[in-house]
Protein backbone atom coordinates (compact mmCIF):
# COMPACT_ATOMS: atom_id res chain seq x y z
CA UNK A 1 0.00 0.00 0.00
CA UNK A 2 1.36 3.90 -0.89
CA UNK A 3 1.51 6.31 1.42
CA UNK A 4 0.08 9.78 0.17
CA UNK A 5 3.03 11.53 -0.83
CA UNK A 6 4.04 8.30 -3.17
CA UNK A 7 0.79 8.40 -4.70
CA UNK A 8 1.16 11.53 -5.68
CA UNK A 9 4.64 10.87 -7.36
CA UNK A 10 2.87 7.99 -8.95
CA UNK A 11 0.07 11.19 -10.26
CA UNK A 12 3.15 13.10 -11.36
CA UNK A 13 4.42 9.83 -13.67
CA UNK A 14 0.89 9.81 -14.91
CA UNK A 15 0.78 13.58 -16.51
CA UNK A 16 4.13 13.30 -17.91
CA UNK A 17 2.83 10.01 -20.11
CA UNK A 18 -0.32 11.86 -20.40
CA UNK A 19 2.27 14.95 -21.59
CA UNK A 20 3.76 12.32 -24.04
CA UNK A 21 0.56 11.58 -25.45
CA UNK A 22 -0.86 15.18 -26.27
CA UNK A 23 2.19 15.83 -27.66
CA UNK A 24 2.99 12.86 -29.61
CA UNK A 25 -0.55 13.83 -31.21
CA UNK A 26 -0.02 17.44 -31.82
CA UNK A 27 3.24 16.23 -34.22
CA UNK A 28 1.38 13.75 -36.18
CA UNK A 29 -1.17 16.65 -36.95
CA UNK A 30 1.06 19.35 -37.48
CA UNK A 31 2.95 16.82 -40.13
CA UNK A 32 -0.19 15.76 -41.48
CA UNK A 33 -1.20 19.57 -41.84
CA UNK A 34 2.37 20.30 -43.58
CA UNK A 35 1.64 18.18 -46.12
CA UNK A 36 -1.67 18.30 -47.13
CA UNK A 37 -1.86 21.79 -46.22
CA UNK A 38 -4.48 21.50 -44.09
CA UNK A 39 -5.51 24.88 -42.35
CA UNK A 40 -7.82 23.73 -40.32
CA UNK A 41 -5.75 20.86 -38.92
CA UNK A 42 -2.31 23.66 -38.82
CA UNK A 43 -4.80 26.05 -36.54
CA UNK A 44 -6.11 23.35 -34.06
CA UNK A 45 -2.60 22.68 -33.67
CA UNK A 46 -1.47 25.98 -32.87
CA UNK A 47 -4.41 26.87 -31.12
CA UNK A 48 -3.82 23.31 -28.56
CA UNK A 49 -0.38 24.17 -27.33
CA UNK A 50 -1.90 26.52 -24.10
CA UNK A 51 -2.98 22.81 -22.94
CA UNK A 52 0.29 21.58 -23.14
CA UNK A 53 1.96 24.73 -21.60
CA UNK A 54 -0.92 24.47 -19.02
CA UNK A 55 -0.12 20.73 -18.54
CA UNK A 56 3.27 21.66 -17.76
CA UNK A 57 2.58 24.55 -15.59
CA UNK A 58 0.64 22.18 -13.16
CA UNK A 59 3.01 19.33 -12.78
CA UNK A 60 5.92 22.29 -11.88
CA UNK A 61 3.12 23.61 -9.30
CA UNK A 62 2.85 20.53 -7.90
CA UNK A 63 6.25 19.57 -7.77
CA UNK A 64 7.37 23.42 -5.86
CA UNK A 65 4.62 22.28 -3.52
CA UNK A 66 5.43 18.57 -2.76
CA UNK A 67 8.88 19.80 -2.31
CA UNK A 68 8.13 22.89 0.38
CA UNK A 69 5.77 20.48 1.92
CA UNK A 70 7.31 16.79 1.98
CA UNK A 71 11.22 17.82 2.02
CA UNK A 72 11.93 14.56 -0.30
CA UNK A 73 15.55 13.36 0.29
CA UNK A 74 17.59 10.46 -1.46
CA UNK A 75 15.42 8.85 -4.70
CA UNK A 76 12.32 11.01 -4.06
CA UNK A 77 13.67 13.88 -4.50
CA UNK A 78 15.66 12.88 -7.53
CA UNK A 79 12.24 11.12 -8.93
CA UNK A 80 11.38 15.27 -8.58
CA UNK A 81 14.11 16.91 -10.52
CA UNK A 82 13.91 14.37 -12.80
CA UNK A 83 9.80 15.42 -13.34
CA UNK A 84 10.93 19.18 -13.96
CA UNK A 85 13.34 18.40 -16.65
CA UNK A 86 11.19 15.85 -18.18
CA UNK A 87 8.33 18.44 -17.78
CA UNK A 88 10.11 20.88 -19.62
CA UNK A 89 11.43 18.87 -22.56
CA UNK A 90 8.22 17.45 -23.69
CA UNK A 91 6.60 21.60 -22.64
CA UNK A 92 9.57 22.06 -25.81
CA UNK A 93 8.08 19.30 -28.16
CA UNK A 94 4.79 20.79 -28.07
CA UNK A 95 6.21 24.22 -29.30
CA UNK A 96 8.18 22.22 -32.09
CA UNK A 97 4.96 20.78 -33.47
CA UNK A 98 3.51 24.30 -33.02
CA UNK A 99 6.22 25.55 -34.92
CA UNK A 100 5.60 23.22 -37.58
CA UNK A 101 1.89 23.92 -37.82
CA UNK A 102 2.82 27.08 -37.67
CA UNK A 103 5.02 26.68 -41.11
CA UNK A 104 1.84 24.89 -42.76
CA UNK A 105 -0.51 27.87 -41.93
CA UNK A 106 1.86 30.39 -43.56
CA UNK A 107 2.22 28.93 -46.80
CA UNK A 108 -1.66 27.72 -47.11
CA UNK A 109 -3.64 27.20 -49.28
CA UNK A 110 -0.07 26.34 -50.84
CA UNK A 111 1.94 22.62 -49.35
CA UNK A 112 5.27 24.19 -47.73
CA UNK A 113 7.00 20.91 -48.91
CA UNK A 114 8.20 20.33 -52.61
CA UNK A 115 7.36 16.53 -53.83
CA UNK A 116 10.89 15.53 -53.75
CA UNK A 117 10.61 15.61 -50.12
CA UNK A 118 7.54 14.86 -48.98
CA UNK A 119 8.28 11.23 -48.29
CA UNK A 120 11.53 12.60 -45.88
CA UNK A 121 9.24 14.91 -44.10
CA UNK A 122 6.36 12.03 -43.57
CA UNK A 123 9.12 9.57 -42.16
CA UNK A 124 10.29 12.57 -40.04
CA UNK A 125 7.29 12.49 -38.53
CA UNK A 126 6.69 9.19 -38.41
CA UNK A 127 10.06 8.39 -36.48
CA UNK A 128 8.76 11.90 -33.80
CA UNK A 129 5.76 9.38 -33.35
CA UNK A 130 7.99 6.64 -32.53
CA UNK A 131 10.08 8.39 -30.34
CA UNK A 132 8.12 10.71 -27.98
CA UNK A 133 5.42 6.79 -28.00
CA UNK A 134 9.14 5.28 -26.42
CA UNK A 135 9.77 8.14 -24.10
CA UNK A 136 6.19 7.68 -22.57
CA UNK A 137 6.86 3.89 -22.18
CA UNK A 138 10.64 4.88 -20.41
CA UNK A 139 8.62 7.09 -18.10
CA UNK A 140 5.82 4.74 -17.21
CA UNK A 141 8.17 1.82 -16.66
CA UNK A 142 11.14 2.97 -16.11
CA UNK A 143 12.76 0.34 -18.39
CA UNK A 144 16.33 1.38 -19.54
CA UNK A 145 16.34 -1.33 -22.28
CA UNK A 146 13.62 0.72 -23.96
CA UNK A 147 15.49 4.32 -23.12
CA UNK A 148 18.56 2.87 -25.23
CA UNK A 149 16.39 2.16 -28.10
CA UNK A 150 15.65 5.85 -28.66
CA UNK A 151 19.01 6.94 -28.94
CA UNK A 152 18.87 4.42 -32.51
CA UNK A 153 15.80 6.11 -33.93
CA UNK A 154 17.25 9.35 -32.81
CA UNK A 155 20.51 8.54 -35.45
CA UNK A 156 17.56 7.90 -38.28
CA UNK A 157 16.21 11.17 -37.94
CA UNK A 158 19.27 12.93 -37.90
CA UNK A 159 19.95 11.10 -41.10
CA UNK A 160 17.09 12.50 -42.51
CA UNK A 161 17.78 15.64 -41.23
CA UNK A 162 21.09 15.52 -43.76
CA UNK A 163 19.26 13.83 -46.25
CA UNK A 164 16.50 16.95 -46.21
CA UNK A 165 19.74 19.91 -46.98
CA UNK A 166 21.63 17.14 -49.29
CA UNK A 167 18.85 17.84 -51.11
CA UNK A 168 18.13 21.87 -50.64
CA UNK A 169 21.94 22.42 -51.96
CA UNK A 170 21.95 19.82 -54.55
CA UNK A 171 21.99 21.84 -58.44
CA UNK A 172 18.38 20.22 -59.08
CA UNK A 173 16.41 22.11 -56.75
CA UNK A 174 14.20 24.40 -58.86
CA UNK A 175 11.98 25.48 -55.86
CA UNK A 176 13.83 28.55 -54.85
CA UNK A 177 14.81 30.19 -51.98
CA UNK A 178 10.84 30.35 -49.79
CA UNK A 179 10.75 26.69 -49.57
CA UNK A 180 14.41 26.29 -48.65
CA UNK A 181 13.66 28.06 -46.06
CA UNK A 182 10.81 26.36 -45.09
CA UNK A 183 12.23 23.01 -45.25
CA UNK A 184 15.26 23.97 -43.31
CA UNK A 185 13.01 25.15 -40.59
CA UNK A 186 10.73 22.24 -40.59
CA UNK A 187 13.56 20.16 -40.75
CA UNK A 188 15.36 21.87 -37.37
CA UNK A 189 11.82 21.64 -36.06
CA UNK A 190 11.81 18.05 -36.48
CA UNK A 191 15.17 17.32 -34.97
CA UNK A 192 14.53 18.87 -32.38
CA UNK A 193 11.61 17.47 -31.42
CA UNK A 194 13.86 14.19 -31.37
CA UNK A 195 16.53 15.61 -29.41
CA UNK A 196 13.82 16.49 -26.43
CA UNK A 197 12.52 13.20 -26.37
CA UNK A 198 16.01 11.18 -25.82
CA UNK A 199 16.73 13.93 -23.44
CA UNK A 200 13.57 12.51 -22.08
CA UNK A 201 14.78 9.17 -22.10
CA UNK A 202 17.88 9.79 -20.66
CA UNK A 203 17.01 11.33 -18.12
CA UNK A 204 14.65 8.72 -16.88
CA UNK A 205 17.86 6.05 -17.42
CA UNK A 206 19.27 8.81 -14.71
CA UNK A 207 16.34 8.35 -12.42
CA UNK A 208 16.84 4.57 -12.37
CA UNK A 209 20.62 4.04 -12.16
CA UNK A 210 21.97 7.77 -11.26
CA UNK A 211 24.08 7.92 -13.69
CA UNK A 212 24.24 10.98 -15.90
CA UNK A 213 24.23 10.80 -19.49
CA UNK A 214 25.89 13.01 -21.72
CA UNK A 215 22.74 15.44 -22.96
CA UNK A 216 21.30 15.59 -26.54
CA UNK A 217 23.11 18.31 -28.84
CA UNK A 218 21.74 20.40 -31.26
CA UNK B 1 27.72 37.01 8.81
CA UNK B 2 26.25 33.98 6.12
CA UNK B 3 26.54 30.49 7.53
CA UNK B 4 28.47 27.62 5.35
CA UNK B 5 25.29 26.91 3.77
CA UNK B 6 24.60 30.25 2.58
CA UNK B 7 28.15 30.74 1.20
CA UNK B 8 27.83 27.87 -0.82
CA UNK B 9 24.35 29.73 -2.50
CA UNK B 10 26.40 32.32 -2.99
CA UNK B 11 28.81 30.44 -4.60
CA UNK B 12 26.49 29.67 -7.08
CA UNK B 13 25.30 32.59 -7.67
CA UNK B 14 29.03 33.78 -8.99
CA UNK B 15 29.77 30.37 -10.89
CA UNK B 16 26.12 31.23 -12.89
CA UNK B 17 27.28 34.55 -13.48
CA UNK B 18 30.35 33.04 -14.50
CA UNK B 19 28.23 30.98 -17.21
CA UNK B 20 26.76 34.24 -18.39
CA UNK B 21 30.26 35.56 -18.91
CA UNK B 22 31.51 32.57 -20.96
CA UNK B 23 28.40 32.21 -23.08
CA UNK B 24 28.91 36.12 -23.95
CA UNK B 25 32.18 35.45 -24.93
CA UNK B 26 31.50 32.52 -27.32
CA UNK B 27 28.89 34.78 -29.19
CA UNK B 28 30.88 37.52 -29.62
CA UNK B 29 33.40 35.28 -30.93
CA UNK B 30 30.85 33.43 -33.16
CA UNK B 31 29.16 36.43 -34.70
CA UNK B 32 32.67 37.48 -35.98
CA UNK B 33 34.06 34.39 -37.10
CA UNK B 34 30.71 34.23 -38.86
CA UNK B 35 31.21 37.80 -40.49
CA UNK B 36 35.19 37.44 -41.52
CA UNK B 37 35.28 33.76 -42.07
CA UNK B 38 37.16 33.21 -39.43
CA UNK B 39 37.82 29.45 -38.92
CA UNK B 40 40.28 29.51 -35.97
CA UNK B 41 38.02 31.78 -34.16
CA UNK B 42 35.30 29.31 -35.02
CA UNK B 43 37.58 26.11 -34.26
CA UNK B 44 37.70 27.79 -30.69
CA UNK B 45 34.13 28.66 -30.12
CA UNK B 46 33.49 24.97 -30.83
CA UNK B 47 35.94 23.41 -28.54
CA UNK B 48 35.41 26.00 -25.41
CA UNK B 49 31.62 24.60 -25.50
CA UNK B 50 32.63 22.12 -23.88
CA UNK B 51 33.93 24.11 -20.55
CA UNK B 52 30.38 25.57 -20.75
CA UNK B 53 29.14 22.36 -20.70
CA UNK B 54 31.39 21.64 -17.87
CA UNK B 55 30.63 24.51 -15.78
CA UNK B 56 26.63 23.54 -15.76
CA UNK B 57 27.42 20.22 -14.65
CA UNK B 58 29.28 20.81 -11.77
CA UNK B 59 26.64 23.42 -10.84
CA UNK B 60 23.74 20.66 -11.49
CA UNK B 61 26.07 18.45 -8.84
CA UNK B 62 26.78 21.02 -6.39
CA UNK B 63 22.55 21.70 -6.36
CA UNK B 64 22.15 18.11 -6.26
CA UNK B 65 24.39 17.55 -3.12
CA UNK B 66 23.11 20.75 -1.54
CA UNK B 67 19.39 19.67 -1.77
CA UNK B 68 20.56 16.11 -0.64
CA UNK B 69 22.42 17.30 2.34
CA UNK B 70 20.38 20.40 3.46
CA UNK B 71 16.47 19.52 2.43
CA UNK B 72 16.56 23.03 1.83
CA UNK B 73 13.17 24.84 2.41
CA UNK B 74 10.93 27.98 1.05
CA UNK B 75 12.84 30.69 -0.49
CA UNK B 76 16.22 28.71 -0.44
CA UNK B 77 14.67 25.56 -2.59
CA UNK B 78 13.17 28.17 -5.18
CA UNK B 79 16.89 29.39 -5.33
CA UNK B 80 18.08 26.27 -5.93
CA UNK B 81 15.34 25.38 -8.25
CA UNK B 82 15.57 28.37 -10.54
CA UNK B 83 19.42 28.24 -10.04
CA UNK B 84 18.66 24.73 -12.34
CA UNK B 85 16.69 26.02 -14.27
CA UNK B 86 18.80 29.18 -15.12
CA UNK B 87 22.19 27.15 -15.90
CA UNK B 88 20.13 24.71 -18.45
CA UNK B 89 19.39 27.70 -20.27
CA UNK B 90 22.91 29.15 -20.17
CA UNK B 91 24.36 25.81 -21.36
CA UNK B 92 21.85 26.01 -24.47
CA UNK B 93 22.75 29.82 -25.11
CA UNK B 94 26.33 28.12 -25.17
CA UNK B 95 24.86 25.65 -27.67
CA UNK B 96 24.10 28.19 -29.60
CA UNK B 97 27.50 30.20 -30.06
CA UNK B 98 28.44 27.13 -31.18
CA UNK B 99 26.04 26.08 -33.69
CA UNK B 100 26.88 29.71 -35.27
CA UNK B 101 30.34 28.91 -35.50
CA UNK B 102 30.21 25.57 -36.94
CA UNK B 103 28.01 27.29 -39.90
CA UNK B 104 31.46 29.76 -39.71
CA UNK B 105 33.53 26.29 -40.06
CA UNK B 106 31.10 25.07 -42.97
CA UNK B 107 31.25 27.94 -45.60
CA UNK B 108 35.12 28.84 -44.83
CA UNK B 109 36.96 30.17 -46.59
CA UNK B 110 33.90 31.78 -47.89
CA UNK B 111 31.75 33.83 -45.98
CA UNK B 112 28.10 32.50 -45.15
CA UNK B 113 26.76 35.94 -45.10
CA UNK B 114 25.90 37.76 -48.22
CA UNK B 115 26.96 41.83 -48.35
CA UNK B 116 23.74 43.31 -47.16
CA UNK B 117 22.49 41.30 -44.38
CA UNK B 118 26.37 41.43 -42.38
CA UNK B 119 25.21 44.79 -40.96
CA UNK B 120 21.73 43.19 -39.06
CA UNK B 121 23.48 39.92 -38.15
CA UNK B 122 26.10 42.59 -36.86
CA UNK B 123 23.29 44.06 -34.92
CA UNK B 124 22.21 40.64 -33.55
CA UNK B 125 25.37 39.73 -32.16
CA UNK B 126 25.41 43.22 -30.33
CA UNK B 127 21.97 42.47 -29.14
CA UNK B 128 22.44 38.98 -28.21
CA UNK B 129 25.58 40.30 -26.06
CA UNK B 130 23.99 42.70 -24.59
CA UNK B 131 21.24 40.69 -23.46
CA UNK B 132 23.24 38.19 -21.84
CA UNK B 133 25.45 40.59 -20.06
CA UNK B 134 21.74 41.92 -18.64
CA UNK B 135 20.89 38.62 -17.80
CA UNK B 136 24.33 38.34 -15.79
CA UNK B 137 23.75 41.41 -13.93
CA UNK B 138 20.12 39.93 -13.14
CA UNK B 139 21.72 37.11 -11.27
CA UNK B 140 24.21 38.92 -9.39
CA UNK B 141 21.79 42.18 -8.43
CA UNK B 142 18.46 40.62 -8.51
CA UNK B 143 16.95 43.62 -9.70
CA UNK B 144 13.65 43.53 -11.32
CA UNK B 145 13.96 46.70 -13.21
CA UNK B 146 16.83 45.40 -15.35
CA UNK B 147 14.79 42.17 -15.96
CA UNK B 148 12.32 44.11 -17.49
CA UNK B 149 15.09 45.68 -19.94
CA UNK B 150 15.41 42.10 -21.85
CA UNK B 151 12.14 42.15 -23.00
CA UNK B 152 12.94 45.41 -25.00
CA UNK B 153 15.79 43.99 -25.86
CA UNK B 154 14.49 40.99 -27.26
CA UNK B 155 11.85 42.83 -29.34
CA UNK B 156 14.62 44.15 -30.65
CA UNK B 157 15.84 41.30 -31.82
CA UNK B 158 12.55 39.85 -33.16
CA UNK B 159 12.71 42.71 -35.40
CA UNK B 160 16.00 41.79 -36.98
CA UNK B 161 15.25 38.53 -37.50
CA UNK B 162 11.83 39.28 -39.52
CA UNK B 163 14.12 41.73 -41.33
CA UNK B 164 16.21 38.63 -41.81
CA UNK B 165 13.03 36.42 -43.59
CA UNK B 166 12.19 39.71 -45.27
CA UNK B 167 15.68 39.97 -47.59
CA UNK B 168 15.90 36.33 -48.04
CA UNK B 169 12.03 35.92 -49.73
CA UNK B 170 12.45 39.30 -51.11
CA UNK B 171 12.54 38.99 -55.37
CA UNK B 172 15.87 40.73 -55.25
CA UNK B 173 17.62 37.79 -53.49
CA UNK B 174 20.28 36.89 -55.26
CA UNK B 175 22.32 34.36 -53.75
CA UNK B 176 20.44 31.20 -53.96
CA UNK B 177 20.18 28.78 -51.89
CA UNK B 178 22.86 27.69 -49.79
CA UNK B 179 23.58 31.28 -48.27
CA UNK B 180 19.72 31.89 -47.43
CA UNK B 181 19.72 28.23 -45.24
CA UNK B 182 22.69 29.48 -43.41
CA UNK B 183 21.16 32.74 -42.45
CA UNK B 184 17.96 30.99 -41.73
CA UNK B 185 19.08 28.77 -39.33
CA UNK B 186 22.03 31.56 -37.88
CA UNK B 187 19.02 33.88 -37.74
CA UNK B 188 17.35 30.87 -35.21
CA UNK B 189 20.21 30.66 -32.99
CA UNK B 190 20.77 34.56 -32.36
CA UNK B 191 16.90 34.74 -32.00
CA UNK B 192 16.78 31.40 -29.20
CA UNK B 193 20.31 32.64 -27.82
CA UNK B 194 17.76 35.79 -26.44
CA UNK B 195 14.66 33.87 -25.71
CA UNK B 196 16.87 31.91 -23.33
CA UNK B 197 18.85 34.99 -22.21
CA UNK B 198 14.87 36.10 -21.35
CA UNK B 199 14.24 33.39 -19.57
CA UNK B 200 16.93 33.06 -17.44
CA UNK B 201 15.66 37.32 -16.56
CA UNK B 202 12.12 35.60 -15.68
CA UNK B 203 13.71 33.30 -13.67
CA UNK B 204 15.02 36.17 -11.27
CA UNK B 205 11.93 37.59 -11.28
CA UNK B 206 10.50 34.62 -10.39
CA UNK B 207 12.96 34.14 -7.56
CA UNK B 208 12.50 37.80 -6.31
CA UNK B 209 8.73 37.99 -6.61
CA UNK B 210 7.16 34.61 -6.25
CA UNK B 211 5.27 35.07 -10.23
CA UNK B 212 5.50 33.15 -12.51
CA UNK B 213 5.80 34.93 -15.81
CA UNK B 214 5.16 33.02 -18.97
CA UNK B 215 8.02 31.85 -20.27
CA UNK B 216 9.60 32.46 -23.40
CA UNK B 217 8.48 31.06 -27.04
CA UNK B 218 10.39 30.45 -29.52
Amino acid sequence: MRDAFHEELDGLTDRLVEMTRVVRSAMARATTALLDADLQLAEGVISKDAEVDQLFAEIEATIFELMARQQPVAVDLRMMIVALRVGADLERMGDMAEHVAKIARMRHPDSAIPPELRATILEMGHIAERLVTKAGTCIATRDVSTALELETDDDAMDKLHRRLFHVLMAPEWKHGVEPAVDVTLAGRYFERYADHAVRVARSVVYLVTGNRAPQAQG
